[in-house]
């Protein structure tokens, strides 16, 4: 019996059934939405509590037994990958919306509750969670990734999201980070410390989370422009005059070709920025109205507004049915998905060197993206399986990320590190990643949390 | 001659007359706004690059002498105090704006940039630099504080808008942290764990901060209640109403009777807010005339309301003048300034027992706060050097932290640790105190910054 095989009896003997070695669970906990290969854990343990998790690590800690934490399964870049095998434990269980706070516009919640679970729970308060990273993820999760999405350029990431946490230590301590305060300068960031971390300096047991009222008046609009410059500069202008936009979201050539046969679009092939308005009824026709006249000096053109619901669901299908959309251009095909984020003045350069390179490929690619916050995402298209795409995928998203960095960007906005851009963070953080690894080292001595992923030594 | 002697001998060897040990340079640098007495260090060090932090702090490093970052003194709970000695290093010459990139909202600065230089510098791009603690403080210690102030309701704190830092550690190594990104999620977010650490962690001698568009109208608007819950009742439903109000500050009896006094005006004497409102004209005009309708449901009287930025600094004088037309209540007097942060459905219940303390106290107070974050003020006046008054401030500030720590708040919404707080942390953050321990040893083995404070043990 090797040493694993003797921590997971532990675990079993404490825990029962819910202590798995089945193949399919494994499989199930070892694999996410990349492209990469499965790894396996060795065993899956469902917790139910935050004393499930504690008496859990406890024990894999004193076995020196990797642990991957495990929401839902909906990273992109292998954040719950088993590389070094162990113990994967799965959170999903701890699902309660522990209370809700509309005066002070917060909510208390396990990490395993899921962002569209915590807006139906929300319905009657007139109050939302805004981060949407796209999947129905574990807010948990998306805590630990740093997840944002389209609205993060009015609402912010899980950085500005996150009030407190409860953690797990990887010796089965439980810490309380933050409070419900808005704000406070009393002490060192450990909230901050823990979102991002992707489950390498503990496990999230419960998270605070900032609730945004919904506005009383939403509309949306769609435009076309001659060129991916004429975009951002409209992007940059509309900025510029303050004006609050919730979501502006690019859809490149290929992105608007795939939805034209996908949803049976007539749209011009041209880059299209969609965007939305949150605010008064007058407000957001305001907004709209100032955006257009913005648009229109950078030529956009077919500027269509709406405020009704199913008009605005009309005009932003492109968008909504971008991925599906995208991969019909292939039958068979699965997205390689890669991002990165730069400074918005040095987004146009990118996108088009995106573009020129995957045009010069066997690869067919979309790109999109939060242009507001210049995060971009490269949608490879490859058949699942086939070694030759996915090295010509992988060579085109690291010049993705070798761009974006030399622009004073970052390798991934809100994609992560995983497995996927463990590669760059040298390139990135430079000495600064010895202070991440010195971190890491302080809060997981023994290296358990998550190995060989962000703050492990190379190997 | 002395260990610490040896390394002033050090330092002045390698900078001539820029290492001073004369008794009024030290005694301006171990002071600062608070109600603490001076703490001295042996010397003060004027930096002048980042390259001469380094150098400096590589050498007091060596010795295991004691560092203490200064900016420009403007702290309030004795942040550069040295009670362990050693040398303060000033950082006011780095006061060079490296760089403004007006198309991605940002700005590179050296630390001892002040916030007033930094928007004077920004004076022809259309935007600015909005955090505002009142005093003219240095980025670089704002930054250190995670300071706030007035529109952190509606631009956040220093938090959410510091993007990228560039820090020299103990050692002397100088890293990076983030980039000019607006988001990333590639490893810990060592930016936000050197935001608020105090100058404890190592020596900030970069900031690159968020810019934001100068709104097209500024409106602004004064209203009275009948009591503090009809004010805090306005605000929240305000903020549920998602009004984007920029400003909102209230200030109670003590302060509106001060500011007649003082100001010459004929203010009703009950509990007021301020507020203030940044969008389109039409936009500001709409947000006032919801706030109003609102207020008029709590009881709010006297709503008054301008645009001119004239009537706008009228309407606002008893809020600007507060701080000197409280201590001119009590001719000689300075203020014990406190703060500390709760849920907002708490504010009401801390500002009354705050309140109720103070009438029952032989010292006279007043209380303001920045209510749309739930962070509240209570300024005590106190004589210079009255120890038996200062005893009985420090007396009812703790009660207004332990009070603010039961309504499950924060010892300090911007004012931080500093020496003041230090007391407070256990309550706080409980084992979550243990940890920062661990970082602070991770990041400072040899205990040299700041020593004392923050992520030090208790002595």
């Amino acid at each position: 019996m090797t040493g694993i095989e003797t921590t997971i009896d532990r675990l079993a003997a404490l825990f029962g059934e819910r202590v798995s070695r089945s193949q399919d669970v494994r499989r199930s906990h070892g694999d996410d939405l990349s492209y990469l290969p499965a790894m396996l854990p060795d065993a899956v343990f469902f917790a139910r509590s935050t004393e499930d998790v504690a008496r859990a690590l406890a024990i894999c800690n004193d076995d020196g037994v990797p642990v991957v934490p495990f929401g839902v399964g909906t990273s992109i870049e292998g954040q719950i990958h088993a590389p070094r095998g162990g113990v994967s434990i799965d959170l999903s269980g701890l699902d309660a919306v522990l209370a809700v706070h509309a005066e002070d516009f917060d909510a208390v919640v396990q990490p395993g509750v899921t962002r569209e679970k915590l807006n139906a729970h929300l319905r009657d308060t007139g109050l939302t969670f805004p981060v949407d990273p796209g999947a129905d993820a574990s807010i948990g999760g998306m805590a630990s990734t740093r997840a944002s999405g389209t609205n993060a350029v009015r609402y912010g990431t899980m950085r500005e999201n996150v009030l407190a946490l409860e953690v797990v230590l990887p010796d089965g301590e439980v810490i309380r980070t933050g409070t419900r305060a808005r704000k406070s300068s009393t002490g060192y960031d450990l909230t901050r410390v823990f979102v991002g971390a992707e489950g390498t300096l503990g496990i999230i047991t419960e998270v605070t989370v900032r609730l945004h009222p919904i506005p009383a008046a939403i509309s949306s609009a769609v435009c076309t422009f001659p060129t991916l410059a004429a975009a951002v500069d409209t992007v940059i202008a509309t900025m510029q005059s303050a004006i609050p936009v919730a979501r502006i979201e690019f859809l490149d050539e290929v992105a608007i070709e795939a939805a034209n046969n996908y949803s049976h679009l007539a749209l011009e092939v041209a880059p299209t920025l969609f965007l939305e308005f949150h605010g008064t009824p007058a407000g957001v026709a305001e907004q709209a109205a100032q955006v257009e006249e913005i648009a229109a000096e950078f030529g956009g053109r077919h500027f269509r507004f709406a405020t009704d619901p199913e008009e605005r669901n009309r005009l932003w299908r492109a968008r909504y049915d971008s991925n599906p959309a995208t991969r019909a251009l292939r039958p068979g095909s699965a997205t390689f998905a890669t991002d990165a984020c730069v400074p918005i003045s040095r987004l146009t350069e990118n996108i088009l060197a995106a573009r020129a390179d995957a045009d010069a490929s066997f690869l067919r690619a979309k790109i999109n993206g939060h242009v507001g916050d210049g995060n971009f995402h490269v949608s490879y298209l490859v058949m699942p399986g086939a070694a030759d795409e996915i090295r010509e995928a992988e060579r085109l998203a690291a010049r993705v990320v070798e761009r974006a960095l030399a622009s004073g960007g970052t390798a991934s906005g809100e994609h992560g590190v995983g497995l996927g851009k463990l590669r760059f963070l040298e390139a990135e953080h430079g000495p600064a990643l010895g202070l991440m690894r010195s971190l890491k080292a302080a809060f997981d001595p023994r290296g358990i949390m998550n190995p060989g992923k962000l703050g492990s030594h190379p190997t």
